[in-house]
């Protein structure tokens, strides 16, 4: 990897700007515990500010070390506005379950989300760039980049690769039962958990794909039934690895 | 519902805003596609701007014809900061398929995510407030609210609830199989796409229950097995028939 960014510290710094406020208790400034979010997810959010104007833009990301990248085509607006360098806001959800309590209240969901902040900006460095570019198909599929039919100038060119160093950052976790008032406990109606996750399901293979080719080993990672935050956090252990080895 | 907007048009006015950019083909600005993606999940994501600096925060989220409602506790830094009414922007994204090329820069997803736009204000009307307050319980769980402990004063004092109404929107979908250049179907990778879906687990009953409490009706949209987008636009149908019956 190009920038393998040894943390100073296990947490990261507190500020008004990352501090949780709302339910506290279930924050956390742990680096390995915001990693582990952000590890177990191939889509993020990312809130960006033009003319005053927020956005909250879905895509694909990925991290190494402190750094989290993401990616487009030159012509993206967000993109565009980047250039320059900006604050952002890069956020990673994970939703549990739906926890159905004996109090309108306390219904509330179980879920995993990290919120990331920092000074997103262009790589321009044409060495992290390709390392990049790299790094989105290997980060998600270990080893798959040299299997490719190799990148051309021109797409390298035409693709904007997005990078923002992890400034500040919390993690916040919901994963427990009902949580209803001592005194609700006695009221007749159902109230429980029910758990969601997301799962893989089965390869649907390209009908134009050449005779003879094998499916790729990174199968053994994306089994059907296999859940995709287990997937992923597994495919990001195996890509910091081989970066290391 | 209490605010039943009738849209006038079938189709949200494009601006600079909302205007589908990047890969514009995907793009639709048709009020039911927008609906349809929104009423398939219960998490969003809402971009605000305090002081310059865009944050991007998970929440909990119902739709109320062209209103989008969320809500926390008082002491929310969002909301606080929303009490003036302020631009936000809600995006909703449903992670569909991983998208594996025969070229690195053709890699992709399958996804369906809307984005919306508008003025976030604090609901103070208290009659809209009371109805949103049952809304987050019965759109989610249809007709659960008056099965359950009523809602006392103190709790709607502590709850904020956020309205926006959907000025602009955009939906942005990819759902198809790889898309290389056409020279590169020859090359020997393996190509296809890995579907993801999300769904519903086994209940997980809290252990206080009070004996002989059956397993509610709403059961039968949340089965185990079913995906979560399905069980949540049906919940939401059911719902809206129910306001208007």
């Amino acid at each position: 990897m190009f920038r393998q960014t040894t943390p100073d510290t296990q947490s990261y710094p507190v500020t008004e700007r990352n501090r949780v406020k709302r339910l506290h208790e279930r924050g956390s400034y742990d680096r390995a515990a915001v990693h582990a979010i952000l590890d177990a997810s191939l889509l993020c959010h990312v809130a960006y500010v033009i003319d005053g104007q927020p956005y909250c833009t879905p895509t694909i990301f990925w991290r190494e070390g402190e750094m989290l990248y993401w990616h487009g085509s030159s012509a993206s607006r967000m993109l565009r506005h980047l250039k320059q360098g900006t604050p952002a806001s890069l956020t990673v959800s994970h939703l549990d379950g739906l926890v159905l309590a004996r109090a309108g209240f306390n219904h509330s969901a179980n879920y995993r989300s990290a919120m990331c902040f920092g000074v997103a900006r262009i790589i321009d460095d044409p060495q992290e760039k390709a390392e990049a570019i790299r790094g989105v198909v290997d980060r998600f599929y270990p080893g798959r980049s040299s299997t490719l039919r190799p990148v051309t100038t021109q797409e390298v060119k035409a693709t904007t690769v997005i990078g923002m160093h992890i400034d500040e950052a919390s993690a916040k976790v919901r994963a427990k039962g009902v949580g209803d008032n001592e005194e609700d406990y006695g009221h007749p109606v159902w109230a429980g958990v029910i758990p969601v996750r997301t799962i893989v399901g089965e390869p649907q293979v390209c009908p134009r794909l050449v005779d003879g080719v094998a499916p790729p080993d990174l199968f053994s990672l994306y089994q059907p039934g296999e859940t995709l935050d287990q997937a992923l956090s597994e495919a990001q252990s195996i890509y910091e690895r081989e970066a290391t080895a």
